[in-house]
């Protein structure tokens, strides 16, 4: 599953993205840089050159506007796209999981039984979920780079820069009525003002079986052939009526061929391929170590907690499926990272740059880039395991800390004027943080306490039992006594009491007497602390230096570069085509028969157990529709559930995965071996028709 | 499951036991010290007073003698006990497991399947277990402490003391025959040594399914109420015919009673009572947190393995269980070290014993012991990481690893003086040694290889990439690939191989181009530097200081307490009792009948699912006949397999766990809450003759 895993942005800031390159053959790896279909477009800067070029196919503006409308962003982590002109959306199953997950109790277990509304009086309304379509990209380098004045201090640039934008956000919501979202690109070189319209009321309409839209589970995760059904489809509504759409896709009754040029049209997470070698070996050294070893504990931690009753599974399984697949996806990161095939290719490429660089008097001011990158790699390391803890929270792995934490926060910020809060505090992005805040999605206190235990343990193993702050903490309790005591007795759990409190402001918070509150209260300050020296001396120095690297690339490369991913809309290209894996030839695409054999090769127990409609479909079923196809456009975490259009601009697939090879793509791009892996559309027809009889949901698909 | 964890102790040296205190309340742990079963009592030292005037009972020498000789130690970790004068003995299922393991293959899984030898032609010879009987104990320590000149430096008196030691084991095994070991008791205050019968040829004659074994799995291990038949029966064999025995322990018809007093026959392995706080405060903030992370590690990977087929599964489920048990012993053990009350206790124990000391001036020595170990644990400190990386070998988890270091290390020693080799390579451990070194027990090469390969891969990110002896280990390769290409050359699955090697000596080992010979040489002498450090500046020193804590709690309190767990024979005593938790009385048995309102509870389900034979034989057998009991004897890893015995020397069960309040017992004894676990005599006379219809193997009982 390439799906960003929203709660590890939170948690540890690294694992921003979900997609293993554990068999990368160093001499196959690097073999097709020249032509392979690389890069993650801006849809304001389309690589037009290159598909004139290779394929001959010239999009126009409506082409690439109607793609772009028809375009959807999951802000729970991933893509998607308008299907009906009656706003049908789909997108993954696994990146709708959260919000079927809210909407399942013991009795209703949508995501493992699955949901159909058969009319729209049955679709049901999401607990917290957003979703945003790009209106607009608006180039605001200018005025950003404006607003820091040469020679300023790291420390006042860096808020000058956050109170431009911030102020530039606001100014343009007030305007438009659409939200708005400053983006840095090239790590610092562009500044785009993204626009989006948003809907806030979005629901259910259809999910299949857990079962079949995740068949393989972790074990065939990331990899080829593959057999999923990985889709759900929502409506967005307004003024509680179905939207009316002018943009959205065709749906393909043909799908794709082998050869097939093939576009994909989604919101790529996070990449670090513009890192610099040293920050590449801070990634592979510190950061995923510490976050592996997070992910290992939380996931026996789930597992543990869900064997003991199905009830107690239900509770955990999204969470746990996130972290496993999470742990799928860094371990493949890690392996690509230390193979030193990647990172030698790597540095050759770095010492290229930096001796052309050293060589042109245009690009003197890059020159220091690389020394300054690492100065601010031994800052962030000498903070890096704290700041983990404390301000991303990996020491208090609870739903209610961070309920806490933004009450907290929010009285705190919304105090300042816009232009001096941290970003996420900012009055335009407001809105979204309130209904993340005050979502009616459950919390079972037993499950929390596990957590929350379980992380305060580890805290104090990891800063010391000693530690002023682990004492103040844990207030004379065990980690676990203290874990039952505050989800036993906060009242967060209430969504009446967190809005009492939002609304009270700072006095209120001043006041309570809610453990959690006064917890969070108490771990605020070093906190920001933390956050502070990451921001004037990490990342501030960092978007100075890499915006020299980047200029310096622009003038020697002119602009045939894209820039790393930001979680907007991009626009990648492939065609369908198979590959060569351990000597034999792996097709592009595989077929509902596939599927059938692979359930019996497992005597069809989990997790390649069909579910009853599928064992009992299979005589109505067409065996050779094609099911899952691989092609070879740049994908990554967050792209999950974005369309695969054809030159026609019609929906012939939807991506739900990348191949094991392709987990080193966050760091290089190869099609030696690399796929994305998509749906059929072909396969999504036959399945709500033969399977789960749902000829109305079948008969609206493109219309 | 309280077994010792064999693996463990090579790889880590902390788990070399296997039984959480997660909810000790404060005010209720420490309330019975003075009235508590407590001890783990030498066998020429027993607590006949304390049995006496609490219980009215005085043990004959007869009686000790007959329990001590119908006592066996499994040398792979755990306990048993003759019940049949044809040698039969009877064990736990999870101690046999290993054996058992080693003997299935794809088509006969004996562990999953279980195995019943109808006549003694059918009983299968296991393939390296050695069985230990104690036949006498001699107090040497007068002769040890001579052997260490006054005033010689750590290091002479370290290499002075290993050599007396090896020398005298040697002696003794020349005069007797008897496999002889110097034991360390109180932490270096007393030298016994103890004279075993070895038994090498061990026949399986009965093993239950796991299923019914560790019914309920990971979810109930540790846990209680209970419903296992942990048990498996094997026979010792001399001169190819069952070996002849006159102590063997008479089976009872009638079991137990509440409040019966019963005697624990066995072998704990490892306890950290008598350990200073800076020790226990080392072990929860350094050793427990870093093996915890090692263990959550191999959890995945080995769960992740065994998914991806039953055969799979099959291949590494002893590992898991292995770790699966370890983890949530650990975590329970990590749990007592963070609650306050428990470190505070012993905090207060040490200042008293401390203020004493220095009030006595016969105990003057005493007065500096604390700081001492204090400052060895600074020592071990800045060594730990690397020692459990290189020398107990975390960076390559791989059975042909070990056997290579095995072979390169027994070269290399054996051409030295007895007395002057690493303790593992003394002559009269060499035969044990070869045993186990010449094992035809399976080696799995894929298992191998993701085991290895992930274990390297820690490594380079705990060591650094660039760290010298990382890039030499992996040669320039990713760790992935590396692992696979030593799996793939090396020959040392071959027993041949092994024997070659073995008998050409040093000559042979520097000569061969077996890969993982090479790694093993090129490992070993910063390996050994390690050993050395933490042989003279931390375990001589510490062994120094805790004799002289001992000495003068010997001054105060006579030979009232007992000496810390080692692997050896030691007698317990309790009675069998419930105990409240949670408000409720917990029953001191469970019944035969509860064994299936529990799986029934579950649906059935894994790991509550009973085996085919349990389900058919539900009519036959009597549901009230008790399952499982708990009772308050000391007990802790390695006692798993003891004889449960009353008065009259009966064996009215086995113990095979201890419930979740009695994970602490490693550094504390507490019976207000924990308890230890036994199978009752009476259920496996009912399983043997109903479920399995092994009456044969029921009547030899006790005959």
């Amino acid at each position: 599953m390439i799906r960003i895993d929203m709660q590890c942005i939170w948690f540890s800031g690294l694992a921003r993205i979900v997609i293993t390159a554990s068999a990368l053959l160093a001499s196959e790896v690097f073999a097709d840089r020249v032509l392979a279909d690389e890069g993650m477009w801006l849809f304001n800067d389309p690589p037009r050159k290159t598909l004139e070029a290779k394929y001959g196919f010239n999009p126009t503006d409506q082409w690439l506007e109607h793609l772009q409308r028809a375009s959807v962003r999951f802000n729970s982590g991933g893509s998607g796209s308008f299907v009906s002109s009656d706003g049908l959306v789909i997108t993954n199953h696994h990146v709708g999981a959260d919000a079927i997950h809210k909407l399942s109790t013991k009795d209703t277990d949508y995501l493992k039984n699955g949901f159909y509304a058969k009319t729209r009086a049955e679709e049901i309304r999401c607990m917290d979920l957003e979703l945003n379509v790009l209106d607009s990209i608006e180039d605001i380098t200018a005025r950003v780079s404006a607003a820091v004045k040469p020679g300023s201090s790291v420390s006042d640039a860096f808020r000058a820069r956050r109170a431009v934008m911030s102020t530039i956000e606001k100014d343009s919501l007030k305007k438009t009525g659409l939200r708005s979202d400053v983006v840095t690109l090239y790590q610092g070189a562009l500044y785009h003002l993204y626009r989006y319209k948003k809907y806030t009321d979005v629901r259910l309409v259809f999910a299949p079986e857990q079962a079949i839209a995740f068949f393989g589970g972790d074990v065939d995760n990331f990899e080829y052939p593959r057999y999923d059904l990985d889709i759900s489809f929502f409506r967005v509504y307004e003024n509680d009526r179905p939207a009316k759409m002018s943009n959205y896709l065709k749906w393909s009754s043909s799908g794709v061929s082998e050869g097939d040029l093939v576009f994909v049209s989604g919101h790529p997470a996070h990449t670090d391929r513009m890192d610099t070698v040293a920050a590449l070996e801070f990634i592979r050294d510190r950061a995923l170590p510490l976050r592996m070893r997070d992910i290992f504990r939380r996931e026996v931690l789930l597992t543990t907690f869900g064997q003991r009753s199905p009830e107690n599974m239900r509770r955990a399984q999204d969470d746990l499926f996130g972290i496993q697949n999470s742990r799928k996806a860094l371990l493949g990161r890690l392996a690509g990272l230390q193979d030193p095939a990647v990172i030698s290719r790597k540095r050759v490429e770095e010492e290229n740059l930096r001796r052309t660089v050293a060589r042109r008097p245009a690009s003197a001011k890059a020159t220091p880039a690389w020394d300054q990158i690492a100065a601010s790699l031994r800052v962030w390391g000498e903070i890096y395991d704290d700041y983990q803890l404390l301000e991303r929270g990996a020491a208090f792995n609870s739903r209610l800390f961070q309920l806490a934490r933004t009450l907290v926060r929010m009285a705190e910020e919304t105090a300042k004027p816009n232009a001096k809060r941290l970003r996420e505090f900012r009055d335009s992005n407001l809105e979204s943080l309130r209904q993340q805040l005050f979502s009616k999605a459950p919390i079972y206190d037993d499950l929390e306490t596990v957590k929350l235990a379980d992380s305060l343990s580890m805290y104090e193993a990891a800063a010391g039992a000693e530690n002023e702050l682990v004492r103040r903490v844990l207030a004379g309790d065990s980690p676990h006594a203290r874990a039952a005591r505050l989800v036993r007795e906060t009242k967060l759990d209430d969504v009446a009491v967190r809005k009492q409190l939002a609304e009270g402001g700072l006095k209120a918070i001043l006041a309570s007497t809610d453990p959690m509150i006064q917890l969070a209260l108490m771990v605020d300050p070093p906190a920001r602390r933390l956050r502070t020296i990451r921001e004037e001396r990490v990342l501030e120095p960092q978007r100075r230096a890499y915006a020299k690297i980047a200029d310096a690339r622009f003038a020697m490369l002119g602009t045939s570069a894209y820039p790393d991913a930001t979680f907007t809309l991009r626009l990648a290209f492939g065609v369908v085509e198979g590959y060569r894996e351990h000597g034999r030839q792996i097709p592009p695409w595989t077929t509902i028969g596939g599927l059938y054999e692979r359930a019996a090769e497992h005597h069809n127990k989990k997790p390649f157990q069909l579910p009853h409609g599928w064992a009992r479909a299979k005589d109505r079923l067409d065996l050779n529709t094609p099911m899952n196809f691989v092609f070879t456009a740049d994908i990554i975490g967050g792209n999950s559930g974005s369309p695969v259009v054809n030159r026609g601009g019609e929906q012939v697939g939807i991506v739900f995965d990348g191949n094991l090879q392709s987990l080193v793509w966050n760091f290089i791009f190869t099609s030696k071996q690399g796929r994305a892996t998509a749906v059929d559309s072909r396969a999504i027809v036959e399945a709500l028709r033969q399977v789960y009889h749902a000829d109305a949901l079948a008969d609206e698909l493109g219309r």
